[in-house]
């Protein structure tokens, strides 16, 4: 469950780290496509992103939908969770923790699982009173372990990104009864919201800021080799970076043309938030303004981000709620290296949706399955992924590599053994 | 019925030639919004462009609805017909014309408006050859023209833009059975179709060229001292110039979001259009390559860029049917000088259709009028100006200047008698 925006050394070292703990016979990622939980677009493609990966040892790469990719910490793990348990392959699972502490992980996963009365009266309170969706949830669960007489700051650890993230992991898992075996890594070096460049062991969002500035040279130290030659491959090409601030111009253009009843059907917008989108955008003229006109104790910058996206990729209410009920609809191979190939043959005998290689073939396959697809969802999920492409490239530098359909272009990236 | 995409000396010409001709008490013109009839944004925005034509003796500048502004010539035509027919002070009208022979142009205009069964089965058969419509009328009417023994030739006059506009005028004329005479004037200096500089007389697309290079010092000649100041003033200020090629990446990734089924809602997609649109899109890096893609004999650049503009601003088949069988819901003041004030007062007591000068109050306007208006239509018409407002200036270069809503922060221009 990564994101690889892009491949770092913290990346290579939880890599490593997680074969110490599983041992696995195979390693499996599945990965955002070319936007990102954050709510931006990746650096580089998703096709670039996945040969680093099989590079830097994974054996498959998989492609978390778009309509999970983007949503809050929630819709990423339940999209994420459901489409490793549904390969039927997948064992164990590991992932970053700031606490590193998978009993109190589970602790409140099962709390939000089972809903208990007490906990939600709490967080009816909590958001009663103003409180984004995190933090009032945090209070509430405070509020709740201090009722079992459980230690409350623990509670304070779910401020952390990956910790919150792993809850939801291990949330989702309950609610799909999965079998799947949760680990923890100590993440290590900097935090994912530190932007300061810490040398070897630095962020995404640091190196990004970095190659925002095209310091290319100076990303070279935190970035595994093929990390780096890849990147650069890719910017020479014209195919990146590319940064949320070069859709900021169609993005105020965009919500220019929409009204509030636009907004409303979208995912997401609730409490006044189509009024305020529509209002900023007119009041506003640049998406940075707009971002701070939205702004509100309530709405995170994460989650303006993420409805901006919503409702460019026109992701409604309807799609959105049947997606996070119903999962995923498929499993979209991005890439891998022969080793990958010995599993995917199994996984195409103990998978749980169909398996989409080549897109071109993609109707086909849903014709020919005959395990339990919602056909529709699956349709709607997958030209939703072939719509975030197309827009995605429009950004890159290079006019000539913005033409065609990137997804039906381009072949899942196979990585032979190296001799 | 004016653009003043700027107001050059042709256009002066035209207006002192007017005078001599109809010696009227009052002008006023109906002009393009932001949006002009090729399918194109204005170089500066309406109300700089209203200001230019009071200090160049215009008494009155109303906006002919985008609905009408950004349609082929008939639609262009009914809707500046029908609102100055609808001020009920409009006697005479004057417009350019390559053939200066308002006899031709109103033969042409009857058989247009008549439809006599040889024409209609001509027209027929010449569209089922493949020609663009404007073709396929041309090559009807050239054989209707022969079957009646008249002189065939003269058709082919048609082949003038003023000309075409000019029958259109007529023919939207006898359409609502106005009163107005019109009348011609012979043009002079450069076709409208001519892009390059001829000095004095040379075209707004050859003056639009210049200023696309930045060459402003060039455009002088061409230009009326106050047109070629507020031009320079807008510029400074950072409004303007705004050209198609700035919009082109919007466009082109606006369409890659979109469906067919979308493209099939919007006016004036047939043929295959709605088809070639989506494909274009994804096959091409850049807004020009999408037009040569999408052009083909029967479809010309006009018209593709018209309909590109009918897709951002999402006007609907129906939307668009209903206008051009009612006309426009309203008269829209942009500007007037004291002698217009008094010609306004008259109008107020003569007009079909509601004056929208205040637009915060045109929903009082639309509340307290008894003039049988369609209000469903009324708004919709105005609101998809303040839409092509808000999305035409998110494309000033200056942020600042791109900031809120141009139609309701700015009041008519009021030019007072210089002393």
């Amino acid at each position: 469950m990564v994101e690889y925006n892009p491949f770092h050394n913290g990346h290579l070292y939880h890599l490593t780290q997680a074969r110490e703990i599983v041992k696995p016979e195979y390693t499996i990622a599945v990965m955002s496509g070319n936007f990102c939980q954050r709510g931006e677009p990746a650096v580089i493609d998703k096709f670039a992103r996945a040969e680093i990966a099989l590079k830097m040892g994974i054996d498959v790469v998989l492609e978390l939908p778009t309509t999970f990719a983007i949503q809050d910490a929630g819709g990423f793990a339940f999209g994420a969770v459901s489409l490793l348990d549904a390969t039927g392959v997948v064992t164990d699972v590991v992932f970053g923790s700031e606490s590193n502490d998978i009993d109190f992980l589970w602790q409140v996963a099962k709390i939000l699982f089972e809903q208990p009365e007490e906990y939600k009266s709490f967080l009816h309170e909590e958001l009663k009173k103003g409180h984004s969706f995190p933090n009032a949830r945090k209070f509430a669960l405070m509020r709740y372990f201090s009722l079992k007489g459980w230690n409350e700051k623990n509670v304070l650890r779910l401020e952390k990104s990956n910790d919150i993230l792993g809850v939801e992991y291990l949330h989702s898992a309950l609610r799909i009864g999965s079998s799947i075996r949760f680990h923890t890594i100590k993440r290590v070096g900097a935090e994912e919201k530190d932007g300061s460049f810490k040398g070897k062991f630095s962020s995404a969002t640091a190196i990004r800021n970095l190659l925002r500035e095209k310091r290319w040279d100076e990303t070279r130290e935190s970035l595994p080799d093929a990390s780096y030659e890849i990147l650069m491959r890719e910017f020479k090409e014209g195919r990146g970076p590319v940064f949320l601030e070069h859709m900021g111009d169609f993005m105020l253009a965009f919500f220019r043309l929409k009204d509030r009843e636009y907004f409303e059907k979208i995912h997401g917008f609730s409490e006044g938030l189509e009024k305020r989108f529509q209002e900023c955008a007119r009041q506003t003229g640049s998406y940075r303004d707009f971002l701070e006109c939205v702004k509100a104790k309530r709405f995170t910058f994460s989650r303006i981000r993420r409805l901006s996206l919503f409702s460019v990729l026109e992701m409604s209410k309807e799609f959105v709620e049947k997606s996070n009920e119903k999962g995923p609809q498929y499993i979209r191979v991005l890439g891998f290296t022969e080793r990958g190939r010995r599993i995917l043959a199994i996984m195409r005998k103990k998978t749980k949706l169909p398996i989409v290689t080549n897109m071109s073939l993609y109707r086909k396959v849903l014709e020919k399955t005959d395990l339990p697809v919602d056909r529709n969802l699956f349709i709607e999920q997958l030209k939703l992924d072939v719509k975030a492409t197309n827009f995605y490239s429009t950004f890159f530098p290079s006019r000539e590599e913005r033409c065609g359909e990137r997804d039906f272009a381009i072949h899942p990236v196979f990585l032979r053994a190296e001799t």
